[in-house]
């Protein structure tokens, strides 16, 4: 039987997605179809597929609404590989435009709305020219690992951190040595993580702190994808390793520059602890019908 | 003014196109348009982006219908940087699958269709698991340049020839040195045409010829592109040079694996020389709407 699969492409800051509602929960594409889509020769070609489905259709939405019965919908997020990922920083504010967009959820601007994960309950304002997600606690990691890529000609410290997933963040001296960095290659961690990380290679900008918002630039490895235009977990990463460099006095609003474009990272406190939240465009690019 | 373009995505062995029909003529799209349309995350992504307009609604298609007044469809092509391309191997076969899909033309299979290009009419045979177009007549080049390459550990001979579009193929000793081939780097041609030239990097297999079609694998290096998953031309490039080099005897049929996929290669005599037909599959993947 051959189904046609109705989608909507959507990407921010050049991370990208093939997103579809699936109210009831009846289409769970597999491993195979998901390669397919994402294929960016033989498919639609993405960085990972969203599905919409309701909590209350989906087993793991059950948590969902145990712990927020208001997270009517459920980010359902496979990444190119078909397999599952518990989060994405810049996957959930594309999911909020589209379901604004779709009429699924009424979300006018500053209104918040919550979204199930796997992570758990996320919380999506919408601003002005984008959607801001809440990541939740972070926390600095246990352990310095050196870090080796192609093209940086001596080891350096990374600092290991948990934005819901594991990150190294590396300063680099210049922008030119940024540029001049290989990612091609896999970046060498010592001692490598037992999950891997992703790698964010980050130049602080001089002055730092302009209008009180730190600047930085950065590049990053995703584990398992390689070097990617951008990532919404890894920016709220790399602006916490430079907060957390610079010490007392350091701003909590951040600007980060990825090859994508630019990300706001916000710092404030939280019941569980300092929470991370992320900003940037949204934008929903094309619809299309594709025959599965 | 916003306008939605309806679009189709078609690919022939891994080389994509954005397809759309604008039968009178009159969305023309600029260069900015063709590059935010071909841009792989912030758009559709394409090699290339081809327009469906009648021969007799393009200034080009004057020459088309002078040539050939069956031509009643032009393929005007665009590279996915916006400039144009006279011609394009696999473009010009899914081309003619979306003319069918979408009833523009009657094209039983065994049936041939003329199309109006901008290197001339070219006929399209529809087969049984394809589309096989008719190339025209193909040349020997004036020089044998050298050809350096990344991972390549000295200079190569070789072998400079036009098929519509010019090219140069180089033999490798094995697979292995094929697959080690690092095709980032631009490989240099010496003396380097003026202007500039496919390069494909072939390795005959052994035996050549099994059940009288000649097989070879190949990877290329396009002027302007890159590395691609396939090249129509330069696949019947690689083809016609291996059957230079084998001499006397060589068959007029090949099977040439490209990373895409298998494109077939035949070669018959014809009004104006020898010509080269190429064949494979050619398939429309998805349809979509987009406003620009």
């Amino acid at each position: 039987m051959t189904t046609t699969l109705q989608f909507t492409k959507g990407q921010g800051t050049g991370n990208d997605f093939v997103l579809f509602t699936d109210a009831d929960g009846e289409t769970d594409l597999d491993g195979v179809a998901i390669r397919a889509l994402t294929d960016r020769r033989f498919g639609v070609g993405a960085d990972g597929v969203i599905r919409a489905v309701r909590s209350s259709a989906l087993p793991a939405g059950a948590a969902t609404l145990a712990s927020d019965p208001s997270a009517e919908w459920f980010m359902d997020y496979h990444n190119a590989d078909g397999s599952l990922a518990e989060m994405c920083g810049n996957g959930v504010r594309v999911f909020a435009r589209y379901l604004v967009e779709r009429g699924l959820v009424d979300l006018p601007v500053g209104a918040a709305l919550t979204i199930g994960t796997r992570a758990g309950v996320r919380t999506v304002r919408r601003d002005g020219s984008g959607f801001r997600v809440d990541l939740g606690a972070w926390a600095l990691g246990d352990d310095e690992p050196t870090v080796r890529a192609r093209e940086l000609h001596a080891a350096r410290p990374g600092l290991s951190l948990s934005v819901g997933n594991p990150h190294v963040v590396v300063a680099l001296a210049s922008d030119d040595e940024l540029d001049g960095l290989d990612l091609s290659w896999v970046p060498v961690l010592d001692p490598a993580p037992a999950e891997g990380a992703n790698v964010e290679f980050v130049v602080p900008s001089d002055p730092l702190v302009v209008d009180g918002i730190g600047r930085i630039r950065m590049r990053v490895h995703e584990r398992g994808s390689g070097e990617t235009l951008s990532c919404g977990t890894g920016a709220a990463a790399a602006a916490l390793a430079v907060r957390h460099w610079a010490g007392a006095g350091a701003p909590d609003d951040w600007a980060v520059e990825v090859p994508g474009g630019v990300l706001g990272v916000h710092v404030a406190p939280g019941a569980d602890g300092e929470h991370v939240s992320l900003s940037g465009p949204a934008e929903l690019v094309f619809s299309g019908a594709l025959t599965l």
